[in-house]
């Protein structure tokens, strides 16, 4: 089955204490349909503008991503510019300007809006619900957010959170919506906020889901070297819901593999700049890390 | 077989915002003999003053722990006493009354020294060294470390580490000595110390051991609430000595079971003060725990 991925389609400029890469590939929706498509069929909701590279329509085409509903609007595409500190973690934004994204609604093609699978990646609550509202009945939504709309478009968050079957957010996201510095608290307080399935990212440390069948440790590969994790949590929630889209049988059957898919797809990320390591990955490199994963964490 | 587990025995005064309480039963030997004592016998090595509550003594002996290592003498018993913040992590040390430690030399009674483990708990390096130089051949050493050792006396340190099985430390301590900020980096440069087996411990999100047989991620139980995390790292280790101690067959077949043992006695120490909860706890309830992770990381 295929997913509808809605997100920020934008030019992403890094600086790391090593290098610097102008005006890669980025945003949420790119990183997350990437990393879905190594599982399922996807289709991209975004915008960009005059100035978006054809070489990265090509990279989505090449990933066999549909762009019926990646809309091209005179002006410029968004652009962010950001700096890592040497540990990789901490980051700070440089520059952010919008371009075409700061009037951007989201208008689906007839034939997306009965995709089975909805990930509505990290964009602003009421495009994630407007979205939503053109969608019938899709057997599977989950949202994926940032700190920044829970500061400025909370009412509208919340509200999101009882239209979502899985709801991913990290782990200081959780603590400053819950107000709870214990993280399995936290999952408690956000199920009763709507969702059922509820996912905490920890970076480095893994995530954890909270869901019916109980909660799951889900591990992150180890990496003896991150060249850049812009993107991380994007590729992660992107390639659980290609895997989960794909998946036979029922969602809770398959959601703990479809973490440690995404979490795989997360650590070929973090090893090249944007999504120049993710694109050159083949399918049999994923299989292999997921089962060295396994190797990892049995006793 | 037994271990024999030489550290600080002290009293600990522990502030949290939500309690106070004095003069607990702490120090890193106390907290890994009682950790080790779930599965194997224990011989205790360390000093304590005229002022060592006698319950103490009682616990240690209700615990089946050998004292005839633990000296007595005249004077005070070492006093630490620190102060936790609101997310139980960051801790201060409000007053540290070395006592009978300041001048103690561990001194080993004959059959002591042929104890096959040996855990050189959390204390100065050249006592560390000082108890291997009185012990015969055993077959496993392991050591803790804290960072003051890594300041005051690292060339100690550095020496001890090419005497050990095992070395155990915490990720920032592991960073500390490296100087690499990725714990996968680090582990590599401190198996080339001498140790062949490293595990660094990462607070709640659990441990990573590095060893012949390759990397083990071991899981921490997920805790709704932490009531003092103090000597949650000696309870780790003790437990996964005692573990190994007890156990039939080779090291690298049990050290992974050994540490998500030690994992699991960590947990219930955090569940109360000192030892308060540790020492109530039942192999039946840590059995139960040690099924827990294993559904919690099943994939």
């Amino acid at each position: 089955m295929s997913v509808l991925i809605v997100g920020s389609t934008a030019l992403d400029s890094i600086k790391t204490p090593k290098a610097e890469n102008p005006r890669l590939l980025g945003g949420s929706a790119s990183h997350a349909a990437v990393a879905a498509s190594f599982f399922a069929p996807v289709k991209l909701v975004g915008v960009v503008g005059e100035d978006f590279p054809r070489r990265y329509v090509r990279l989505y085409e090449h990933h066999k991503i549909e762009l019926a509903g990646l809309q091209r609007l005179p002006g410029k595409t968004f652009h962010w510019s950001g700096e890592y500190e040497a540990n990789m973690n901490n980051r700070r934004t440089l520059l952010t300007e919008l371009g075409v994204f700061e009037t951007f609604t989201p208008k689906l093609p007839e034939a997306h809006r009965s995709a089975p699978f909805v990930l509505l990646a990290n964009i602003a609550p009421a495009l994630q619900h407007h979205v939503l509202d053109q969608m019938r009945r899709p057997r599977f939504v989950t949202a994926d957010t940032m700190d920044l709309w829970l500061n400025v478009a909370l009412p509208d968050l919340l509200r999101l959170l009882k239209r979502l079957d899985a709801f991913v957010l990290n782990d200081s996201e959780a603590q400053q919506l819950t107000g709870e510095e214990n993280l399995f608290t936290a999952l408690r307080k956000i199920h009763r906020l709507g969702p059922k399935y509820v996912v905490i990212k920890q970076g480095s440390h893994g995530s954890v889901l909270s869901g019916p069948r109980g909660q799951f440790l889900c591990p992150a590969y180890p990496l003896r070297r991150v060249v850049d994790p812009t993107g991380a949590g994007d590729s992660f929630v992107g390639g659980m819901m290609g895997y989960l889209a794909a998946g036979k049988g029922s969602i809770d059957g398959n959601i703990r593999r479809a973490m440690v898919y995404g979490s795989v797809v997360a650590s070929f990320c973090c090893e090249g700049f944007g999504l120049q390591r993710t694109t050159r990955v083949t399918r049999a490199q994923i299989e292999e890390r997921v089962r060295e994963l396994q190797r990892l964490t049995k006793f």
